[in-house]
């Protein structure tokens, strides 16, 4: 599988989130029991799973194991997975965080944070060359307080703008047809900034969290995946198979037509 | 134990970067033997244990379970632990990696990422108050790429610059006595960003990344943590106990003197 086989897909992917109280006495348990169905019941509707790291490793060591058995799943399930882990490192470091997430699971996406600079982005991108697999880098978070660093004005310009013009010619390396192995993050909580990146990097997937509980829009166009996380994986505030199968025909519904 | 006791023991951090391929045919029983006879060899002349996360995540999940036992065990020498993650994340997703690290092993410290925002950041900081432990946000990174963004020049004054102004600012409510709660991470190969930092910023306890093998030289001051990996727990390219003491008491004597 190649990661950018997921632009081909329904433009939805599945956050999943997991909080332990939610799931009764044996959370670990349960948590993998109610994710396996999951995503079993929605692998056809979603370009892919988006696991996020923190709260795995907010479960300790078992968390991990979980996150593994889960991301397998996934794959075996022929279903993209992407590792929101946000990381981000120097040199052999940043290598370390590529083996660990996209070259033990070939084909997958992991986000990163640019903070570091280009140097530090540059082992994801090779890695993610060398596995067929995707990254998408922070550009504008969905947080009411993403402005902080990301709208400084550089010349003129917001500094996430900036971003996005060099990661349009760096990915320019990393492509294969009309899509980039790299891709940015934008928050759908800013549907303008959504339009200026796509804009300034046209060949950039562009992944786009904060559809549903954080009140973001859905949008149109190419190359747009949709991630929704508690409106999907806790519709209702709790795990609902039932609900969550309504709740991503009612999303792909506003995002398609 | 209160992490900001790290700053009243000597400045040098040892780091714990492990490489499998250097630790023979079982490598995680040999990293564990030897991080555990380094670190009890070392312990009273460190300031902190650093343990970057990466290395770990690429062990995959018997990895996370090292890094607990590590980490465990660092703190029943009364040896004050660093997580080197640069996590990042918004809102309640913060929160999951404060649990995993502050929370979870409480009077310790993490590294995290201010891309995202002062309102991403803040979960780490409460967390740290509530459990004793400390915080070091990037500002100037060590690698030779770190000026991408932190370079940038925001009202003629680079960004990594406004951000220590803002953590100062921030950190004042999370002072206990002389130092913040809220510290920086600031590269030893950038000596001169180390001193702009410090003037703006005299509460933040400095973590100094970069001393030895990127060839960062040793700074004077108070509240500066030294960090050296490689050339702490590979010295000579390789795990060599003897090797690596002898590195920690010729990098001390030339920080102290």
């Amino acid at each position: 599988m190649d990661f950018l086989e997921a632009l081909s897909r329904p433009p939805l992917v599945l956050g999943v989130d997991p909080r332990p109280t939610l799931h009764g006495p044996e959370p670990l348990a349960h948590i993998r029991r109610y994710t396996l169905e999951l995503l079993e019941a929605l692998a056809p509707r979603l370009a892919a799973a988006k696991f996020q790291l923190a709260f795995f490793e907010a479960l300790g060591p078992e968390g991990t194991a979980l996150l593994w058995e889960l991301a397998s799943a996934s794959r075996v399930m022929g279903l993209p997975v992407i590792f929101d882990g946000k990381r981000g490192d120097i040199g052999s470091t940043a290598e370390a965080y590529a083996r660990a997430y996209l070259e033990a699971f070939p084909g997958s996406a992991l986000t990163v944070n640019p903070y570091l600079g280009l140097d530090a982005l540059k082992p994801f991108f090779q890695a993610a060359s060398r596995t067929g697999g995707g990254v998408f880098v922070l550009a504008k978070t969905s947080n009411p307080g993403s402005g902080f660093l990301q709208d400084l004005l550089v010349e003129g310009k917001p500094l996430y703008l900036h971003l996005a013009e060099a990661l349009e010619r760096e990915g320019e390396r990393y492509r294969e047809g009309p899509w980039s192995r790299v891709g940015m993050v934008v928050g759908a909580t800013y549907p303008e900034a959504v339009a200026r990146v796509r804009e300034r990097a046209p060949h950039a997937p562009l992944l786009l969290p904060g559809v549903g509980a954080q009140g973001g829009r859905p949008l149109k166009g190419e190359g747009l995946l949709f991630a929704a996380s508690r409106a999907l994986y806790y519709p209702g505030g709790r795990p609902d198979l039932k609900a969550a199968l309504e709740a991503a025909e009612a999303l792909l519904k506003a995002l398609v037509e």
